[in-house]
């Protein structure tokens, strides 16, 4: 019986006909070796982009539901191209739509989440002998009505279609396919020397995207950890077999970092003399989460003589409306005062228990002491290691934390060896 | 109870996002007014050509299924642009799919009919207070499956949606903005003196669009007809009342010229020397018909010495392939020869009852005459006679018949007389 694989492409290995039809190339290569496949696709190149000018030269408020009808035909669009460039080679495939490949969402739109996959027609059509090619980031509401509601996943919603379809399918293999080769030790602009890491527990990839690596969108990490889709990210443009994230082996990867995040696009906020009584966090906190200002790190320190310091991150974009919001509390509540810092940034060091195990964060601190680098506030998990820099020495400190961890040199276990090779 | 007003709004007429916002003050107006709405939307200026062009660059071939499903993108984007503007100036509304707005259609790609519409949903939005905007051009096969396939109606779709919800609407009124003032009695950049027409019958528009008048697509008009809409063709940038098409009053247009049509995009095809038995165009025609040439005029007079002369005219585009077609059949069945002349045209004065009044003919004939215009090939119907004459002396025969006919002239009617004021 033939492998089903479901492969998902990014715009930017959809960025134009040639592209398109390197990819049509691509299938068609797995395909004659014997797969099924199921293609998701991300809308090509920057249409999402113009899409969201062509809205914003409208209106500055655009409607949720309309924007999403909007931005739903990105993908429509580069689905029945990729499916032409296939029959063009002579491929049978079939392009649809995520509501004809029966992703069904709740009914947020803008960042709906997926609530079943029913993918009868996606098996029917595989079964008739066609690649089926199934538009990424978009679903539809389960309606009284006969056609639901278009919607669309947010952020990383492609790579979420094809975790969710993966698992429903029970597909052999899951592959991201995308501009890089794999998930790196770090930045590779940032440190020539970072290396690809040939495999990954889920739980490490959560906190190196979490932490600020661009490759993987979290949430379909979750999706792919929950269900026990081994997903495979690989080079659109290379035959690399790039980065199995996948249930880590407990035996293999204990205390080891595995890698190195980098996040600039952070900002500090600091609450000074803030009085060390019950409520006071939720006082805080509470505006900014309904405000939806997603807060990161939060530190706070042992108080003295009943005050105490409460510092926390936010997304550099979010910073004037959490001071706007912050102000009235800072006055209401008694705090000696307030203080932000946008030029901060974020490293963080990722390997299951480290977090958990004498010398790992000494070392990072001393790396970083060695480099010249301040650490403004520090923040630890179970497999993370955090520090807060200063913006402008996140360079000096990714390559002395790269270097101090080895991260350059292949890891030692069989399997990573082998796939390092 | 308030009246419920069907609009369709062409692609020029939503070509930027101003035009779009014009568009929307528009509908507003209307809506204060006091109507309930639904407009159809084309695709904004140029979308359409743009993904065709997308398409070509994949394949020469595509696919109509995924052609489909590619095109119907442009009215979805327009759709919610329009919505999105409705909304920022106050006004409720949503924009559906055709497949939402419950257009149904049989399953031929590329050229689908409307096979029911089944509007529960417009309605309801309708009822909740909303402005619905539908994307025009385009509806969904009813299948088995959740979800149908997306369909595209062809040429001049936008204007079949319009009709075909203001039938099953019931609507007050359909209006088909564009960017004329309404339909006049020929084309204005030739014959400065054209005029528009206030109110015109199904038949003779029908003619008129046959015959090369490119504001109303003759599919809209048919549709129209049969379910006694009636459709006023008007334009978006004036306030202009246009031209009414309605069931016309027999003794008021009865004996009138109402317009002339002129149509460059012709080719005529002659085979000489055919032989005068059965038998023979039936063995012309099948092949041309198989191969999709639309044969327009078809001209055989009367033969001598068991031989005979047939002409046609076919689509300027279409007359290589006929030709090919038709190279063969020459051979085979013995005729003299085949000609052909792609630098003719065609002039047709229409008015209900003209083709079988003595004495139009004859004017038609004598004012071509005078103004030194060769007639080509004659063809006549009850309300239409046409006249193919060299191209490059079309702008000469237009002027000299719109003079001939006083169709610079308004009408006598009381009805005519009035709209036209």
């Amino acid at each position: 019986m033939s492998q089903l694989v479901v492969q998902k492409y990014g715009g930017s290995s959809l960025a134009d006909a040639d592209r398109i039809r390197h990819v049509a190339r691509r299938i068609a290569r797995e395909r004659a070796a014997g797969a099924d496949l199921c293609v998701v696709v991300s809308a090509m190149g920057d249409t999402t982009d113009h899409l969201l000018d062509l809205a914003a030269r409208i209106t500055d408020e655009p409607d949720p539901r309309e924007m999403d009808l909007l931005l739903a035909t990105g993908e429509h669009m580069s689905g029945t191209l990729v499916a032409m460039a296939l029959q063009a080679i002579g491929v049978p495939a079939i392009s649809l739509t995520g509501a004809q490949a029966g992703i069904r969402t709740d009914s947020t739109h803008g960042r709906a989440r997926i609530a079943n996959v029913d993918p009868i027609r996606v098996r029917d059509e595989i079964a008739a002998g066609k690649v089926v090619i199934v538009a990424g980031f978009q679903g539809a509401t389960d309606e009284s009505h006969r056609t639901g509601e278009v919607t669309t996943l947010g952020r990383g919603g492609s790579d979420t279609t094809a975790v969710a379809l993966a698992a429903r399918l029970q597909a052999d293999r899951c592959e991201i396919y995308t501009d890089v080769e794999g998930i790196f030790t770090t930045d590779p602009r940032v440190v020539p020397e970072a290396r690809l890491i040939p495999v990954i527990g889920y739980e490490e990839m959560l906190e190196l995207a979490h932490q600020g690596a661009q490759v993987m969108q979290t949430r379909a990490v979750e999706l792919g950890w929950v269900n026990g889709v081994v997903i495979a990210v690989r080079s659109t443009f290379s035959d690399h077999p790039g980065t199995l994230i996948q249930e880590a082996d407990p035996m293999e990867i204990r205390d080891k970092v595995r890698g190195l995040a980098l996040d600039r696009k952070v900002a500090k906020v600091t609450l000074v003399g803030v009085p060390d009584r019950p409520g006071i966090a939720r006082a805080v906190f509470d505006p900014l989460a309904e405000a939806g200002v997603n807060i990161d790190l939060i530190v706070q320190n042992v108080g003295h003589a009943g005050a105490t310091d409460l510092s926390f991150t936010v997304p550099d974009v979010d910073l004037a409306k959490a001071r706007r919001l912050l102000d009235p509390i800072v006055r209401e509540l008694g705090f000696a005062d307030m203080t932000t810092d946008s030029a901060v940034a974020k490293v963080s060091v990722i390997g299951a228990g480290i977090g958990n195990t004498p010398g790992y964060a000494a070392r990072m601190f001393g790396a970083l002491a060695d480099a010249g680098v301040n650490i403004e506030m520090i923040s630890t998990s179970e497999i993370r290691i955090t520090c807060i820099i200063a913006e402008d020495q996140v360079e000096d400190a990714a390559r002395a934390l790269h270097a101090a961890f080895r991260l350059e040199e292949p890891e030692t276990t069989d399997s990573g060896a082998r796939l390092a090779s």
